[in-house]
Parts: structure tokens; C-alpha cells; sequence
């Protein structure tokens, strides 16, 4: 493969020459020499970083996307939608998986950076943006899937998110509307953002119908790792069982993300509890299998295409101009809730004891 | 942020013996000199590429993942269990989606080059690799999933796949003991070599037990991008409706992977055809959901976990000692059969006209 002096050599120039090429500091170089080394480097092909391909459009072209889990349909399906619109754009589309680890996504952010990636979508909200503060003063634009970027002081450039407490108190008005008066709430750990507003959300649907929130139905599983992103499913079929096995079972679950309440329907299975006859359940995300699965999901969609196209858009801009933060950098989205076949009225249920 | 140029002020040397440091061409330096680089790259946070991490281990410790498509659950998974391997042999993937466009592939694996990334995984199986030669020439080593890589002259490095086509065989030959004589292939395109395994696999299964298999049942869905790798649940509804339409309906279906298998259960769902009593199906992959859904998943495991290990380890292998291709190098594992839920004796059906 071509080095760097390869290039020097057949441009008839030095090495630091091409570097200043490379590196965009060519401004008081001869538009003559400069040619002569696009021209080397185009026939040698090469590409010693990603800088050659900064060459053609004046700056990089490839961003990252760092997500709690690809194993997780709704990170999939999100990570593939910013995809399109990265391709779309002419840009490319780096993704790590970085199982909300704040060390391992600063590793993460580093190598992007390390690779002349200068913007940075983060799907995971985390309660702080400290891990990346000092990546952001060295000019890494970050873009966020969380509202409270915007007053966390940290620098984040831009965020689209959907409103996660509007998000829990539809889900829970849908049920207290059902008759509902016994509410669960199937969630990994409650230490992000985007978890937090969820579940206050549900705790203000309580407070305005005047229902007490029972707070020992309020289940977290999943451990450090990822926070339960890789085994939604099957933590959503522990939880189940365990609320349901209680002596004043909850008739009616919100779930933290859909692939929970796929695996609540497994466990209510288990427990030969029907759905939505037995237990109304709710999911959040409205990923392609909510409707697809038996019963049909209820649940709150997320609008991941529109908000994949905004979040690449407004990552380019801050990018391609480069300026302060500015407010319509946050975009905050109402989601929807979608009422399908998982939720009915409440009906008395004897106690399992 | 600091530039190659602040690095070589600090070190009091040229920006080429910078460059020569960071290209690990500093044999004929004097090591005070390249100690004095060092210690400037350190002080000044420099990375202008993921030359700086390379500095420490010797060699980039960056590898690529080219896949169909993330928003696949199947995918999605084994980009985890790969992610997981990497970081664990102190590396670090990045995934990209490339929807088995060779032009994609082409592209994406040029960007990984250019960030200096000198070895990556191939999730797709194309009929030829074509596409990679260029890049494969330049030196990148490129593992694949996929066990015609070997034979394919196409200087791919190493691979692990399952025997596709024991896969096929295993599926239908369970369908046939069960007294099916009228066997349905729901699939995306057979374009690909997996894909072309399988449905052999299928084919032969019949022909050893003496059954004609009926190639009109052969149901191919999904467009050119992705090959249907992001609709599978989706293109298993429709398909499995069309089959069952037909004057002569199949009594059991053979899927292309889980999603195609997922889609077709609601498929049947909306035609009131019960699983298994009045139709078989069996999936491909055995993903997380499989056991989930009701009735749970007869399906092929592919032990993803192993061969996300396995590749990883291959690749590095061939990354830190570089030498030709071994025949141990390629690796083809036996797929096994999962019995569950959704296979059963084969009844007579009245025909729906």
C-alpha cells in the first residue's frame, strides 16, 4: 500500500508537504503544487487516513453513532434508519456498541476521533456528559437522543429526543382510563434520563387522577452491563412473573421498551395469565414487532425514522457551520400513544396466593 | 486541537519524523528522538488519527464489521457477541450497515481503511467478493461468514460459517418424519451463498426421501436493498398469506431465518390457520425472540456466541501474524436442530378456494 512518501515522491515535494495537503493547510501552498499532490495521491490511491476523502468535499464525511445495545430491535432499527439518512447525505455512518459504559463510550468516542470523525450521535442518556467533556473541547460535535443536553452544560451541540414523561403519562392515562387502579411498571435500572422521565410520567398520570403510585411496582432488572438492553425480553418475563406472584398483583403493566413487554407476554404465558383479559400491558417504542406479535402491542411510538433524519441533519449543520449551540439545536417531539390489542378494562382477578 | 505540527515544535523535530513515528517508521531514529515525539503526542492529547493508540500496541487495534443489516434482531445479535469479543482481546469494532450493496461494502470498507483499520468481518455472503479485491490487495485482511470464501480465489483471509446446507437438509428432514409431503421455502432472494445452502439443503432432503419438491412453493420476497434482511417479519406475513392461498396449500413452511418465521405466524394468524395443528414452521438462526413467541420456535441454531469468538479470533490471528491463508483458517460448524412448539404432524387440510 502507498505511504505517505510514496506520494512526496512522485509530487516531487516533502513529505510535510503532503501532510499540509492532507491536513487541509494549504492556504499559502501554490495551487500548482497542491494539484500535483491530489494528483499523487489519487494514482496511488492513497489513503493513509480518512483525510483523503476529506480532500474532495472540504471536511470529513463520516460520523459515529455510539448505542447501548445492536443487539436491542429498537437500537437496530434506529441505528439502521440514521444510517439511510447519513448515506443519503454522502456521508458514511460509523456504529459502536458501548452498553451504556461511560468508559467504554469514551473509548469509543476516541477511536471515532482518532479516525478524523468529528461528529458523534449518542443514543444512551446518561445523567452526565462528564466522560465526554473533555472530547467536546477538543472539537467533537456531539449529538444527543436526550432533552436535558440542552441545560446539562456540557457542550452537547444538538438533541432530538421524544418526551419521556409524556410518553409515561399517556401510557398510564390510557389504564387509569381502562379502570385500571393497580399499575406496575417493568423497567431496567432507573439511571437514565430518558427511564427517569418515563416512570415520573406514570407517577403524574397517578397524582392528577388522585390514585396512590404504589411504589413496590415499580420492578428494575438487568445489571451493570448495558442496563438490561441485551436481555429486554427475557427480563421483561422475570419481571412479569415476579409482580404477578405477589399477593395484590398489579393488573396492569407500563413497560420501559417493547421488547420488555414481549417478554412479559412469555411470562404471563407461563403463569397462564391472559392478556389483555387477566393483564393490560403496555410497551414503549413501537418497534416492527409490537404489531406483529399476539396480542398486538399497545404502546407509545417513538417516530424513529423523522427523528433519525433530524438528528443526522442537525448534526451536519452544526458540522459544516460551525457556530455556538443554538436553541432550535434541541428538538423536543411528542410521541403517540398507539392502542392495539394488549390493554382492555380492568376486571377483578382473585388473588394468587 | 493540537496538530502534527504542534507536535513536532514540542519535540523540537520536522513534522515528517512525526509522521515517521507515527507510521511506525522510525527504525533508523534515534530512540531519544522518537521518545521526545512520544512524549509531545502524550502531552498535547494528539490524535490525528488512530495512528496515536497504534503507537501502544504495535498495531491498530480497530477492526470493521460490514453487515446486511442492523435493524435484523439476528444481525443485531451477532454484532454484539462480536463487539463483546473484540473488546475483550483489548480491540475495538466498529459496525457498519452496508444492505449487501457491493458498491456499499466497497465503500464502507474504504472508510474503515482510510481510518486505518486493517481488518474486517463480512457479515453478507455474496456470490463473489469482487467488490473487496482492490482493498484485499492493498492489505486488508477480511474474515467472512461464509464457507465458500475459501475456494472463491478472492484472498479471503479466514471464515466461520454453518453448514448451510446441513441446516436446509436438518429442517426439512424433521418436516418430512412428521408426514409432510407439501413443503414451503419462505426466503429472501437466493442471491446470496447462504441462502443458496439452505434451500440445496431442502431440495436434497427431498430427493433422498423420495419427494418431489414442488419449486413453486418456493417464495422469494424483498427487494434489492438488503435483500429483505430489514422487512423479514414483514415479507414472512405476506409470503406465508400468498402460499396459503393457493389451490394446493403446503402443510409446513421451511423459513429463510427467524423473522421471515415470526412474520409468518401472524401471516397464519390473519388466514385463522393454527400453528402447528394445520401448518409447520420452521425458522433459521434460533435469535433470542424464537423462544419467546407462542407456540416457541422449531428452528436451525446457528451458535452465534461461538462464532463471534471464533471470527475475532481468526482475524486477529491473521492481523498479528501476517502469512498466507491456512486450510485452519476456515472454519464450518454443524448447525443443530431445536424442536419446539411449532412443528407437528401433518393433517389433511381442506384446500381454502
Amino acid at each position: 500500500m502507498a505511504g505517505i512518501h510514496d506520494v512526496a515522491k512522485m509530487a516531487g515535494v516533502s513529505a510535510s508537504t503532503v501532510s499540509n495537503v492532507i491536513n487541509g493547510r494549504a492556504g499559502k501552498m501554490r495551487a500548482e503544487t497542491r494539484q500535483r499532490v491530489l494528483e499523487a495521491i489519487e494514482a496511488l490511491k492513497f489513503t493513509p487516513n480518512s483525510a483523503a476523502r476529506q480532500l474532495k468535499s472540504g471536511h470529513n464525511t463520516t460520523i459515529g453513532l455510539i448505542i447501548p445495545s445492536v443487539a436491542n430491535p429498537f437500537w437496530g432499527a434506529i441505528a439502521h434508519q440514521i444510517e439511510q439518512a447519513t448515506r443519503k447525505r454522502g456521508y458514511r455512518l460509523l456504529i459502536c456498541n458501548a452498553e451504556r459504559d461511560p468508559e467504554v463510550e469514551q473509548s469509543y468516542a476516541e477511536t471515532l476521533i482518532g479516525s478524523g470523525v468529528m461528529g458523534v450521535i449518542l443514543g444512551s442518556s446518561p445523567l452526565n456528559f462528564d466522560h465526554l467533556k473533555d472530547l467536546i473541547a477538543r472539537g467533537l460535535q456531539v449529538a444527543a437522543f436526550d432533552q436535558r443536553a440542552r441545560e446539562s452544560g456540557s457542550g452537547v451541540a444538538c438533541s432530538v429526543s421524544v418526551d419521556q414523561e409524556l410518553g409515561g403519562l399517556l401510557s398510564a392515562q390510557h389504564l387509569i382510563g381502562h379502570g385500571h387502579r393497580r399499575i406496575g411498571i417493568l423497567t431496567g435500572p432507573v439511571r437514565t434520563n430518558s427511564r427517569i422521565g418515563r416512570v415520573e410520567g406514570v407517577r403524574i398520570a397517578h397524582a392528577r387522577a388522585g390514585i396512590p403510585f404504589d411504589e413496590s411496582l415499580l420492578w428494575q432488572g438487568g445489571g451493570v452491563s448495558g442496563f438490561g438492553d441485551m436481555q429486554g425480553a427475557e427480563l421483561g418475563r422475570i419481571g412479569v412473573r415476579e409482580l404477578l406472584s405477589r399477593e395484590n398483583p398489579p393488573s396492569a403493566i407500563v413497560c420501559g421498551n417493547d421488547m420488555f413487554a414481549i417478554g412479559a407476554y412469555a411470562g404471563a404465558r407461563d403463569l397462564g395469565v391472559s392478556i389483555p383479559e387477566e393483564l393490560s400491558i403496555v410497551g414503549f417504542d413501537d418497534i416492527a414487532l409490537s404489531e406483529l406479535v399476539f396480542p398486538p402491542l399497545t404502546t407509545i411510538r417513538q417516530p424513529t425514522a423523522a427523528m433519525a433524519e433530524m438528528v443526522v441533519d442537525l448534526l451536519i449543520h452544526c458540522l459544516e457551520e460551525v457556530g455556538a449551540p443554538r436553541e432550535d439545536n434541541f428538538v423536543n417531539i411528542r410521541p403517540q400513544l398507539i392502542v392495539r390489542g394488549s390493554t382492555g378494562p380492568a376486571r377483578r382477578r382473585p388473588n394468587r396466593e
